[in-house]
C-alpha cells in the first residue's frame, strides 16, 4: 500500500479499476501518512454495479437459503482468523485503538452469526382454513437489489448490520464505504470473495456523493441502508423516498447521561470514561452529556477529570494507547471551535484537549479528552453533536429535570442512567424518549440480535438495522389465499 | 340529513363546526341526490386535532393495553349491532351494493378483533446475560399522533386497516376520510364515541388536499397511514419522508388473472364476474386483466360474457341489485373513456356498458359491466387502471408470458391463477412479482391477521396495514441494555 | 337452589341427569348451607361425553378460527353482564370475598380475550425454497378431545386457563369441576351454551376421582390440564403419559417472600396481607413464608401482626368482609392442627386466628389471619403447605441465604422480593428457582398472555396454561415437505 | 480398532474406563468383523455423569448464549472437515451407504446451525404496562441436566436433534447412543472435546438398559429425549412422568404412501425406491405401504418392482453400491419371518430379497429389497413396522379409501401422496392424521428448523426435536412481574 496503490472497484465479482478522473487520499490520521488512493467514482459504475446485482439476484433469490448461509459461516471463519490484519487496517485508516478495532469487528462477527439463522428468521406463517377449505400464508422474499451506504466511523462494523442479513434473505448489494476509511472494505470484500460467493451478490463501489446520488436514483435499487449525520440521513430517506425506495437511516446523536447520587461513582466514571472518549468521541452512542443530580456533581465531576486526564492518546497501533485522534484535520478543528464554543456560552474548560502534544504523531489530528463544565443546557453546546472527545457537564436539580432535557433533544439515539435504584430504572426506560437505553451503561450498543433503534433525528424509517427488523427491511411479504376445489373423485 | 346538513369535524372528544369556507356536496351516486355537505376543514383545524391527540397522547399511552382493547372489544360489539345501518350509509354514498357494504364492515371488524390482541401482538423480547450479568430486552411503545388518510372506495374498512392497531398500541390519531364519502366514518366516530374512548384518542377532521398536506407536514404527527391512487401514494410517501415521518401509502393496481386450461371454467367465471364487477371494479384488488391460455380461451370468453351481460345494475339498496353506480359523473366519463381508448387500440369491445339504462335511476353514475376481448398486452388499456367494472381480456400463448406479462407491470398488488395443478400455483406463487397472490380466488384480500401486502407502485413504505405489520408500524422499538452491579451484602 | 337441587352434567349440548348413586352436598362454607347436591357421575358418563366431544370434534375442527372465536367474543359479554350473579356463587360455594370473586372472573375474562386473539397465535410458519423448488410448511393443528380437571379455589378462574385456548383452536372439552365447588362451572357452561356453541364442543361431567380415572384412561381423550395438589398432580400426569396422553398438571406450592431493608416495609405490608390472606391463603399463589433480612425484621414483624389482627373475617357476601372462611370442616381442621405443629416446632403463634367467632356465621368454617414468628427453616412447617391464612415469619443473616432457602424448597410456584434495590432484583431474578416472580408483588399471578409458570413439584409437564403455551398445548404440528414437478407447459 | 479396543465413557471432561462387567462385540453388519467393545456401564455411572453434568451446570448456565454458541460454530466446522470419516463409522457399525451415512451427517450439520441461533430463538418476551407502573416479562431458562437417549439406525444425526439446543440452551447432557452403534458418538464427543467446551457440559455414558433407567430414574435428570420403538417410547415417557421429568419420545413408524393416476410415475418410483430401500428401510421415515388408486396401480407396480430387483446391495463403503445390510442377524431373521408372515397372508412376494448372495459379504446381514403385492390392509403386515427394505403394495377403489387406511393406523409419523392435483394435495395435508406430510416426496424428514412432527403412537410428549420446539423443551419459562414505586425526589 502506499499512495500510489489506487483502489478499485468490485463489481459482478471482479476488481476492476474506476473510470474515476478525481482521487482521495486516504490518510492515516496519526501519522498523515497516505496509505492510499481511492476514485470518486461515477455513476455509470453504480449503473454497472446495480446491473451486476439484479442479474446475480435471479439465482442468488432462487438459491436455498440453507445455502446461502454457508458463505456467511464461511465468512464469519474468515473474519476471526483476519482479525488482526483487519484490526490493523481500521487502526491506520480511522485512528482508533487496536482494541477498538477489534471490538468493532466483533460486533460484526455478531451480525454475521445472527444472519446465519436466516432460515428460521425468514420463515412466514400461515392460516388454515381462513374461511371453509381457503388457507392463506405470508411467504418473505428479498427484495432484489440493495445499497448499504456506509459512515467513516466503524469501516468494519456497520456495514454488517446490513450487508450479512441483506445477502442471507436473497437480495444482492451495493457496497459504498466512506471514502476516509475504504480499505477495511476493500478487505472485508476480499474475504468474501474468499467465501466463493457467486459474483454480483455483492459489490462494492467507492466514492462519494455523486455515488450515493446515483444509488439514491438507479431504478434497479430497492432498498437503502445509511447511516451518517442527521442532515444526510434525512437528505438520504427523502430522497430514497421521492424515488418510491424504502430507506432506513440513521443520523446523528447527543447523548446525554444521568448520574444520581445513588450511583457507584468508580465504576459510572470508568464507565462514562469509555464511552464519552472511547473511539476519541467519534460514535453515535458516545455519552456527551454527563447530567448529575444531587450528591452526584462533585465526585464525579473530581473523578471524570482525573480519568481524562490521565487518558493515554497516541497512535492506535501502540499497545499502551488508550485513545487515538480523530478522522481529519477538520474534524480537529472542528471539535476544537465547539470546545471554544461551549467556553465562550459560559462553560468551564476543566480538561482541555485542544492542541495536544502527541510525541512521535506531532502532525496527527489529536484532541484530548476534554471536560466542559457547568455547560449550559440552553446553549447551543448543549445541543450539537460535537463528534470528538468532549464531555460536557451539568448539573441539575432533579431526575425528572434530567429527563425533561433528555425529551427536549432533537436526538433520540441513547440515553444513560446510573443508580443503583430499580424504581429510578423504571422510570427511566419508561419515560426517556430515545431508543437505545443504558442503565448503567455507557454505550448501550444493542447486540446483533436486537434493533439498533435510534428514535427521533436519530433515525429516519421505521425499520432498523440488525437482527429480526432487518430480515423485515431485506424481505418483501407476499401474500397468498388458496382455494382448492373439493376434491371429487376423478380417477 | 340532506343537502342542508353540514358534517362537524370530530376534535378532543367534541364535535365542532367547521371554520371552512368551501363545502362539497355528499352525493348519492345512484340517485344523485345531495346527502349531506362537507366542510373542507384548515390546517388550523388539522392543528387543534393534533394538538389535541398530542394531549390525549400523555394518559392514553399510560393505559394499560388490557385496558385500551376494552374499547375496541366495545366497537366490534356497537360495529354488529349497526352493521345495517352502517351498510346503508355506505351504499349511499358510495353506491355498493348492500351486500357488499355489509362484507366490508365485516373484514372492518376483523381488524378490531385482531387489534383486541395487541397485549400478545405488541409484547417485545429480551435475552438474559447478552454479557455475563448483562441483560438486554427491546420494549414496544407508541410512536404519539399518528393519521389515516382514506380512499373513497371502502369508507368503512380501510380506516379499520390501520386505526384500531394504532390506537390499541397507545397512540392517538387524526382520520381524515374521503371527502366524497365521510359520512361512513361520521357515523364510526360516532360509535367510538359511545364506547367511551377517552377524548383526543380518535380525531376526525373532513377536508380535502389541504387537510392532508396540513397533516404531512405537522410536527407533531409522527406516522400517516395512506390508501389512494400511485401519485399521490407517492407524493405522501416522499413529502412524509421529507418531514422525517414514517409512512405506508398504499396505490393504485391493475391486476392480471390467469385462466389456465386445467381450470374449472365455471368455477372461475363465477370468481372471476365477482372480482371484475364486484364494487363496480371501483377496488384495488378488482380484476382487470383476464389472461387465457391455450383451450381456457373460448368457454371462458363466452362465460364471461354471459356473466357480464346479465348482471343486474342499479341502486344498491335494492335487494336484487348485483352492482351499483361508479362513484361519480367524472369517474363515469373517464371509465368511458378508457373503453373507447381500448376499442381505439384494437380491442374488440365485446359487452358494452357505457351508457345504461338504469331504470328509476337515470341520472345515476351507472356502468354496465364491460368486457374488452382481444386487447393489446403492449396497449395503455393493458396499463392503466380503470377502477371501474370493466374487465380486458386476452390470450397468450404459455403460462411463461403470462407471469412475464404480470412481472413486466408497473403495479405489484394482485395477481391471481385459475388451475387445478399444484405444480403451476407453485410457479405462479414463486414467480409472480405481485404481494396479493390469489389461487383460484378472485379477491385476494388479506385476512386482518396477514399484511395487504402491496408491491411495486402498488405500495410505498415497508411496513404494511393490518396485523403484526401494523403493530410494528404503529409502535418504536426501545432497546435497553441494563447491568447491575454485583450484588454485595449491604445490611 | 338448595338441597334439593341436584345437578346435571351437560353433554352433547343437552343437560342431563346423572345415573349417579352416590351424591354430595354442596355446602356455602360461610354459612353451611347447603347450596345443592352434586352427582358423582360413572365413568360410562365420561365415555358419554367423549364420544360427544369426539363427535362434535369432526365439524369443529372444520369450522375457520375467525368463526370459533366469535362465540368466545360472546362469551366475554355474556360473563362480563353476569360477573355480579357469577361472583356471587363463587363466593357462596367458595367462601371468598365477593370483590376475590369478582377479581377471578376478570382473569378468566382475560382469559377469554386472549384466547380471541386465536386466529394469529394459531398460525404456523413456512420455508420457500428448503431445497431448490421444496417447500416446507408447519401447520397446527388441533388434537381433538381434551379434559380439564379444576380444583376448587378458583372455581371461575382455573378452567380459563384452558378451555378458551383448547375450544379456539379447534378442539372440544370435558369440565371435570371440584365436586364442592361445582355451581360455578354449572353457570358458566350456561353462558357457553347462551353463545350458540355447537353441541358436543363443551361438555361437563360433575364427579369425583371416578371421573378423574375415566378422563385419564379414555382412549379419545387426548390431553388433560390439571390444577391441584402435588401429589394427584403427579398422579395424573404419571398416568396421563402412560396412556400415551400429554398433559400439563400442576401442583401446590410453598411460595416464600423475602423482604429487605431497603423495602418500603408500609407498602411491603399492605401487599404481604393480601397476599397471605387473600382467599383465606388458598390459593397456589400465596405468600406463606415471608422471610426477613436485617432491618426489615422489626417493623415488618410489628406491622404485618397489627394487620393480621384487624383483618374483618366474614361472609364474604358481606360488603366490609375482607377474608371469608377456608372450604370446609376438614381444611379448618388442617390448618389449625399445623399452627400447632408450627408452635410445637418452636414457632411462636404471634397472631393466633384458631378458633375464631365469627358473628352470626358460627358454624363457618374460619380460621383468622395467624401469624407463626421465628419458624424454624428446617422444620415441616417450613415446607408443608398449609393452604390457610397462616403467614411463617423467619429472619436470615444474608439475601443470599434467603435465595438458598427457596432453592431448597421441594415447589417452584412463586418467590418474591420486596426491595428497592435494581441489583438485588437482578440477582433474585436471575437465581430464584420458581417460576414465577414477584418484584415488590405479593402474588406474581402472570396475565393471561404470560404462561403460569410453576417449577419443580409446583408443575409436571412442559407447557404451561395461558397465552402462547396454552396454544401450543392445544394443538399439534403438521409438517408438510412439498415438491412440484418443474413446470412444463402441458397446453 | 477392533475386538481388543474397548470403549470408554467420557464423563467431566475425561475418558474413563467402564466398570461394567459386560460388554458387547459392535459388529460391521456387512462384514460381520468385530469392530471394538462397548461396556454396559452401571447405574453407578449415570449417577457420575449426572453429578458431573450438574456441577458443570452452574457456570455453564452462567455463560453467555453468545459464548455458548462458538462451541457450536467450532462443531460445525470439525464436522464438516471430518465428515468423511465419520461417514466411514458411521457405515462401518450401522451398515448404511456412505451416501446415506454423508447425508446423515449434513442433517446433524444443519441442527447445529440453527442451535447457533439459540441468541434469538432462547429470546424471552415482556409488556410494559400490564397494569399501571407493573411490568412482566418472559424470561426462558435452561433445566440443567438432560439426558439423550438414541437408537441405531441414525448414530450421527438423531443425537443432534437435541444435543446442540440443550447446550445452547445452556444445559448439560448425558448421551446414551445405542450400545450398537457407539463408535459414532464417541467419534462426535472427540470433536465436541475438540471445541474446548467445558468439562461436564457433554458426558457419554455407554450401556443399555440399565443405563437407560438409571437415566429416567436419576432425580439430577430433568428432561428426556428419546427416539426408538414405539414400546419402548412409550415406557420411557411413562417411566419419566412418574418420576415428574418432562419426556419427548419418539416410536416407531408404519408409513404410507399414496399414488394417484395423475402422478409423475417415473418421478414417483424413484423416490418411492429411495424411501423404501434407503438405509436398507431402517428408518422412522421409510415408506413402508404404497397405496395405488385407479390407473397408478399397473405402471407403478412395474416400474417399482423393476427398481427393486435392480438395486446394488452391498457393502456401504464401495463406491457403487445403493443399499447395505440390515444391522444384525436378528433383524435380518425377524424381516424375512415377516416377509414370509406377508406371504402367508395373502400378498404375492413380487420380488424377493430374502436369503440374497451378497458376493464377497456372504455372512452379512443382508435382506435384498423387496416387494409384496396385494397386501391385505386388514392383515398384520399392513400394521406391523418391519425396519427392513420391503414395501407392501395396495390398491384401493378412491383417494377417500386411502385417506381412511391411513387415519385407521396406530402410528402417525408420515404419510405421502404423489399426485400433480393440488386440491389432492390440499385434502391430503388437511385431513391425513399424520405429523409429517409430503407431497411428491418420498422422505418428508423435516428441516432442522422445523420441528420432527410424529403423531399417535410415533410420538409420545408435546414438544418435538429440532428448531423452536427444541428450544422450548430444553428452556423453562419464568415469568417476573415488577412494581417499582412511583419515584418519589429523594436527593
Amino acid at each position: 500500500m502506499g499512495a500510489s496503490t489506487v483502489l478499485k472497484n468490485y463489481i459482478n465479482g471482479a476488481w476492476c479499476s474506476s473510470s474515476a478522473t478525481t482521487h482521495l487520499d486516504i490518510i492515516n490520521p496519526a501519522t498523515t501518512d497516505v496509505l492510499a488512493t481511492v476514485p470518486l467514482s461515477s455513476a455509470s459504475e453504480v449503473d454497472q454495479a446495480a446491473q451486476a446485482a439484479q442479474a446475480a439476484f435471479v439465482s442468488w433469490r432462487r438459491t436455498p437459503a440453507t445455502d446461502r448461509i454457508q458463505y456467511l459461516f464461511k465468512l464469519k471463519t474468515l473474519l476471526e482468523e483476519q482479525l488482526e490484519a483487519l484490526a490493523q487496517t481500521i487502526t491506520q485508516e480511522c485512528g482508533k485503538t487496536l482494541a477498538e478495532s477489534k471490538g468493532e469487528l466483533r460486533r460484526a462477527i455478531e451480525n454475521v452469526e445472527v444472519a446465519c439463522g436466516i432460515p428460521i428468521l425468514m420463515q412466514g406463517y400461515n392460516s388454515e382454513d381462513i374461511a371453509k377449505g381457503i388457507d392463506e400464508s405470508m411467504i418473505r422474499q428479498p427484495l432484489g437489489v440493495t445499497a448499504v451506504i456506509a459512515p467513516f466511523n466503524f469501516p468494519g462494523m456497520i456495514p454488517f448490520w446490513f450487508m450479512p442479513y441483506a445477502i442471507a434473505c436473497g437480495n444482492t448489494v451495493i457496497l459504498k464505504p466512506s471514502e476516509r476509511v475504504p480499505l477495511t472494505m476493500q478487505a472485508i470484500v476480499q474475504l468474501l470473495e474468499q467465501t466463493g460467493l457467486p459474483k454480483g451478490v455483492v459489490n462494492l463501489v467507492n466514492g462519494d456523493k455523486t455515488v450515493v446520488d446515483a444509488i439514491l436514483d438507479h431504478p434497479l435499487i430497492r432498498a437503502i441502508s445509511f447511516v451518517g449525520s442527521t442532515p444526510v440521513a434525512k437528505y438520504v430517506y427523502s430522497r430514497a423516498a421521492a424515488n418510491g425506495k424504502r430507506a432506513q437511516c440513521q443520523g446523528g446523536a447527543k447523548n446525554p447521561v444521568i448520574i444520581l447520587p445513588d450511583a457507584d461513582i468508580d465504576m459510572t466514571t470508568r464507565i462514562m470514561a469509555d464511552s464519552a472518549f472511547g473511539c476519541a468521541g467519534q460514535r453515535c452512542l458516545a455519552a456527551s452529556i454527563a447530567v448529575t443530580i444531587g450528591g452526584a456533581r462533585q465526585p464525579f465531576t473530581e473523578a471524570i477529570a482525573d480519568v481524562a486526564q490521565s487518558r493515554i492518546v497516541g497512535y492506535g497501533l501502540n499497545d499502551d494507547v488508550q485513545m487515538g485522534p480523530v478522522i481529519s484535520a477538520q474534524s480537529q478543528t472542528r471539535i476544537e471551535g465547539l470546545i471554544q464554543k461551549g467556553a465562550d456560552e459560559g462553560a468551564t474548560v476543566l480538561v482541555d484537549g485542544r492542541q495536544p502534544r502527541v510525541s512521535r504523531y506531532e502532525k496527527g489530528y489529536f484532541v484530548r479528552p476534554t471536560i466542559l463544565q457547568n455547560v449550559d443546557p440552553t446553549g447551543d453546546i448543549a445541543r450539537i453533536e460535537i463528534f470528538g472527545p468532549v464531555l460536557s457537564l451539568m448539573h441539575l436539580e432533579t431526575f425528572e429535570d434530567a429527563i425533561a432535557l433528555i425529551n427536549s433533544g432533537q436526538y433520540g439515539n441513547m440515553a444513560c442512567l446510573f443508580t443503583s435504584s430499580g424504581a429510578a430504572a423504571r422510570k427511566f426506560r419508561y419515560e426517556a424518549e430515545v431508543g437505545n437505553i443504558g442503565i448503567n451503561i455507557g454505550v448501550a450498543a444493542p447486540m446483533a440480535f436486537f434493533p439498533f433503534s435510534g428514535w427521533k433525528d436519530s433515525f429516519f424509517g421505521d425499520l432498523h438495522g440488525q437482527g429480526h427488523q432487518a430480515v423485515e427491511f431485506f424481505t418483501q411479504t407476499k401474500v397468498v389465499v388458496e382455494r382448492w376445489k373439493d376434491w371429487t373423485r376423478q380417477f
